[in-house]
């Protein structure tokens, strides 16, 4: 039996697997720190179409069929799909997935949502839902600008204290424990083949944190309590602390938000300052790439989970990772009425076996 | 063991139970046929806050809060709550259910999200994920309006096929098999006490539905294809027909969409035009409250569900009813840079136990 931990973290008894994933990424990116881990680039951003919400779309159509190429497996065999973007009204995933013609769930969770559709895709592999399920998200720069702050050609002015939102998709192929590569497959370990060591162990699924701040230009702060809670939580629930695991893992947190990090799980009685890493610090090189306080989006942890932290499990260099996308919950309506921007954040138990 | 059935469907072996859900409804449906079946309703539609926004969050909260009260199970309780509506980055949810504290899950399926929310509701719990989940959905006249179409003080004209946005709030509690009123509590089969005798039996996933239709002011035309498609899905993937169901209860096609789909399932074999009815259809009363082709929204399906729908099955007039709520998949940018609106719907089975 699957097993309910504490009061919001499930542990499964037949730990589904990631099989294979795929990450697409922009320009910018491609010039980042983890350039050559990309499945796939692109130098126009544009990824073929006439708009930014296009070119997202994409994307994510892109990732979802490299990854399920990489497993050699149908979209007619893929039980379910969860996703999810930044746009309103999701329109990025639902154009975006559209093709695939698999049954799906459209999730908004901001920049919690790879957490979020990986958490669903393990619990629905775990309970014997299908064999195949995908999670999907994805951001992009052009398009965000304009959802959340002004269109490019203004060229308005950032704080220092604002994110770089990262054009990227990542998708991730899950299945039961004991799937393995089909037949004919290469062994597994490279960036371009499928995956047999990596397990979704556990979840623990995030509340919303709301601090009462209000300025959405300082994503790190807003989201920081929420990432302190889902991990305190993690270990409260499993009975852990951060010696169990080798890297914790935020989604973008940035430089602001991880030094808030700290203080606040310091707070708790925890120290996880030599495990920490943090998806937006990661992607971009912030002093030559001007990026301010570091990488954002649905795509920013996504795209760095699949290309840079899943490799590292399947090899056995991370044992065991507890990887914490995390969300700003709000939108310039939101914003203009003078609404605070809570953080949510949900907690995902990698491990190699 | 859950059972996967067909291509898209599952059936629970142990089928959870809906044991109390709760309506909360603005002025208009106030004035409608459901009128004295909402637990709640408000004469100026803000439900004491300031904005449009707020008040939605506002409808949310107290859908929870009620639905909760009728069961006496306290928000700690309830394990995951599944959550969404029709706003950019679903900001009423997120600020409704803030107040709660509960491991929240976010989600956007258009005005089909009470049946996704209904959906992994019952599949979590049938996988033995908590002992209560919450499934909540809302729509707002005002905030709609505003974020689809034309503030409300322009007083744009609105063509014939266009829907009304129904303002309210439904939340439904959903608690594995067996699981009774509590001690004390009065026998169950009125609108304000808990239910005993309704099962969510199965689900069938939904998939995004694209005949290239571009009329955003037509909802109907858009959605009614995916409501073929799920019902007609339904009915292969359980080996069934429409002479299995008491009602077949579509969320919000309206008067254009509903002799759409009759057209659609006649061409597949099917003749439900003797048991279909549909939410936008009965809230309000076309002749005299002027609402054009029905009601719509996350709202419109979610209360008349659990203001309707319910109560009849939990008496035993309906025994099998399929639950199937439509949305339009679209954003205002989706909507300016010429996309089409494909829909999605999903299946929810109903049965009297």
């Amino acid at each position: 039996m699957n097993q309910t931990k504490g009061s919001q973290s499930l542990v499964f008894e037949e730990a589904p697997v990631i099989i294979s994933a795929a990450s697409v990424a922009g320009s910018k990116e491609a010039e980042g720190p983890l350039a050559k881990l990309f499945d796939m680039t692109n130098q126009d951003d544009l990824f073929g179409a006439q708009t930014w919400e296009e070119a997202e779309s994409n994307m994510q159509k892109e990732a979802c069929v490299l990854a399920l190429g990489k497993a050699h497996v149908d979209p007619k065999e893929v039980r379910c799909l969860f996703g999810g973007d930044l746009l309103r009204q999701g329109v990025a995933t639902s154009m975006g997935v559209e093709a695939l013609q698999i049954p799906m769930f459209g999730l908004y969770g901001a920049c919690s949502t790879s957490g979020e559709a990986l958490a669903l895709a393990a619990m629905s592999t775990a309970a014997g839902y299908g064999k195949y399920m995908l999670a999907v998200t994805s951001s992009h720069f052009g398009s965000a600008e304009k959802e959340f702050r002004f269109p490019l050609g203004y060229a308005s002015q950032r704080p220092l204290s604002a994110h770089w939102t990262v054009t990227g998709s990542g998708a991730f192929l899950v299945a039961p424990n004991g799937t393995h590569m089909r037949e004919g497959q290469p062994e597994a370990g490279g960036a371009n083949e499928g995956w047999r060591h990596i397990r979704i162990a556990g979840v623990t699924v995030g509340k919303i944190v709301d601090y009462g701040l209000k300025d959405s230009q300082n994503m790190g702060a807003c989201m920081a309590p929420a990432a302190m809670d889902t991990i305190v939580q993690n270990f409260r629930d499993m009975d852990r602390t951060e010696a169990d695991y080798d890297r914790i893992i935020t989604g973008d947190l940035g430089y602001v938000g991880q030094s808030i990090l700290f203080d606040l799980v310091r707070g708790k009685g925890y120290d996880i300052r030599k495990r920490h890493m943090d998806c937006g610090m990661v992607i971009f090189d912030q002093e030559t790439q001007d990026t301010h306080a570091g990488g954002s989006g649905c795509g920013c942890a996504a795209v760095t989970l699949a290309s840079f932290i899943l490799p590292k499990i399947e090899k056995g260099d991370w044992r065991r990772v507890l990887f914490v996308p995390t969300g700003a919950l709000m939108s310039t309506v939101s914003f203009n009425e003078g609404a605070s921007v809570p953080g949510i954040a949900h907690g995902i138990v990698l491990e190699h076996f």
